[in-house]
């Protein structure tokens, strides 16, 4: 048996109390807003089917081969009509495919976070991508929010990057309104610094409405991520960023040091996908069901929750935000909530210094509106009964 | 515009020669002895198709969801089966399915490398493979090697890692005997350095022999990498490590916070491919394949290159080794090989310290026999032309 003897910038990994949480929820029957895997109700699976084994027999040599680090040309092509629902005028030749947007969340980090450099993030923000810059060393100080998104702060410490989701938050459900866009980017102008606009939920808004996304406007500021996950299949795995011109070569040879290319298969059937308009009315029907959903947990939220419980508006996305009275701590409520059948995420896991102890996120995008409906009451049960020890 | 100012580890960056020139062959009708893509002529393209339409009409829920980060356990269990044909008692448990063994290395090069660390490798060795350790920078040095593959050097710095390619390695072609296999393992031992086996070709012997892996009798000693590239299909970017028992978790961990879980539909339609014996039947037809265009390039090479130059013998795997006389630079004749339509990886690109200049390597797992006996022919009139410069 060897030594165990890790590099030192394991030391500086972020342990996700997310992961926690899902091992001991793993019981049949839970009902679940822990998550936040999108309900496939609607994909037309026979159409997939089709599409899948029409690309095997077609042009199978191709999809089972390699192919090139940047992304197969066909489903860039089709980014770019993504990209302009939000009103970026996007050019395939500077889009990189990879591995879901978690992973171009590492490319950006990987060639721009040296050990100690300060990465700043909103407050709360996606754990999974604080653990991203935490396993390059870097410094993850996440700033000042008010209810409507981030507040840059200047810092002293050398800060190149900002991390956002400005539309519908991740936890925080907040649509990042124009005036707080316009003075982050003229913040990050100013200071230099570059913004990665993380945008899984950006065409999940419930009226239907788009909003413009800050690499709109500043194309060589923005390391804009782009998410198949949320609006189709996250089973698939495939995200893409689309960087300033002059970063897309360093990305492509950094994409390619980690996985060669991104798998071609799939692309070719995610292109096949954009091709039909199906998926615009697919997600359509999406976005009501979300709509509905979240609708059903705000109602049980009033219905249920003792006074001193407030909570975020919800207009699109996934997720709900919850704050409860300061004496009661949401990561001690998980156990016995999951004891009673329900399971959330505590606050905690979505900052990285221990903040968020009566905070908590509830996801409503997987769970049927009866289990949201349930779900709450029994939450709003044990948080009484937390509430009173 | 900002200013680009990438993080330090980005000055460690291994520049690949080999993109450099796939760049340039980039032409039609191109005979290419350059890459390392696999004959896929012989997949049941059909079964593939209707293996994919059936997962997608009958699970297609939980093949387009999210999944767990160590893969899907049906999988896992397929391939302890492939492993225990080389001599290995896996135990799915421990198996970690990642995006090619390309992004298994990223994993272990992210865990066990710190900058300044000595990776001991093969010489010559897999370009994107020390371009992994490079990135996350490591020195890689790499030893003198005879007929027989790695003879280890004890080295001054520290060193936790040997990065080799035991069976048919990559780009010498050769099988590590017997004697130097128990060998570099009793130095790994002794000094408590861990063996990274990268193990693409093995089951590529051209007599259809296994080979015993390393792992199999060193199990907490040796991460081992396998991939379905060379043996199924590139495209779909699956590959897997199989680390010591004591690392599983935090190999598990990294590869939540690289790309959050293997993508799901593909790890179902591997799982439904190895489920079926037509792989192996499959695989024993491109041995044939592989062993018969080996044979007719070294029978050209024989029949058409001017004295002085040598190659490898090969019994398995991709790639013929070229040694040319001392005089010639293989680099130099990239260029008018490419304008005869004929392209190769010059030597240059296997060594991290600009050895190499007058050796290449030549694979014949893609072309037709009719390219290679060209092909072959037409570089030797090149190397004659330059020889004679």
């Amino acid at each position: 048996m060897a030594t165990i003897d890790y590099a030192r910038r394991v030391e500086s990994y972020y342990p996700s109390k997310v992961r926690e949480v899902f091992a001991l929820a793993a019981k049949p029957d839970m009902i679940s807003f822990a998550g936040g895997a999108p309900a496939l109700d609607d994909l037309d699976f026979d159409f997939l089917a089709d599409a899948s084994a029409r690309i095997l027999r077609e042009q199978g040599r191709a999809a089972l081969q390699y192919s090139i680090g940047q992304g197969v040309p066909v489903l860039r092509e089709a980014i770019t009509q993504v990209m302009s629902l939000e009103g970026m005028t996007a050019e395939a030749n500077r889009q990189v495919v990879t591995v879901g947007s978690q992973f171009a969340l590492n490319l950006v980090a990987q060639n721009f976070v040296d050990p100690g450099d300060v990465v700043l993030a909103e407050s709360p923000s996606y754990a999974g991508g604080m653990a991203v810059f935490r396993a390059y060393e870097g410094e993850v100080r996440q700033v000042a929010t008010d209810a409507d998104g981030l507040v840059p702060a200047a810092e002293g410490r050398r800060c190149r990057l900002v991390y956002t989701i400005p539309t519908y938050q991740n936890p925080g459900g907040t649509l990042m309104p124009e005036h707080c866009r316009v003075e982050l980017m003229e913040i990050c102008e100013r200071h230099d610094v570059y913004v990665i606009e993380d945008n899984p939920y950006g065409l999940l808004g419930f009226d239907g409405a788009t909003h413009r996304a800050l690499k709109a406007d500043h194309p060589e500021r923005v390391f804009y991520l782009g998410s198949f996950s949320k609006i189709f299949a996250p089973g698939l795995r495939l995200g893409w960023v689309d960087p300033p011109a002059e970063h897309v070569a360093m990305l492509v040879g950094t994409n390619e040091t980690g996985v060669l290319n991104p798998p071609t298969f799939t692309q070719l059937l995610v292109a096949a996908y954009l091709r039909d308009d199906g998926w615009q009315d697919a997600l359509g029907h999406m976005r009501q069901v979300y709509a509905r959903k979240a609708g059903v947990m705000v109602d049980a939220l009033r219905e249920h929750m003792p006074a001193g419980v407030t909570w975020n508006d919800v207009a699109g996305g996934f997720y709900v935000w919850l704050t409860l009275p300061e004496h009661v701590d949401a990561y001690d409520m998980v156990a016995p909530a999951i004891d009673r059948g329900v399971v959330y995420v505590p606050g905690v896991a979505f900052y990285v210094d221990g903040r968020g102890t009566h905070e908590l996120r509830m996801s409503f995008c997987l769970p049927s509106t009866e289990q949201i409906a349930t779900g709450v009451e029994v939450l709003a049960d044990v948080l009484r009964q937390e509430s009173a020890r």
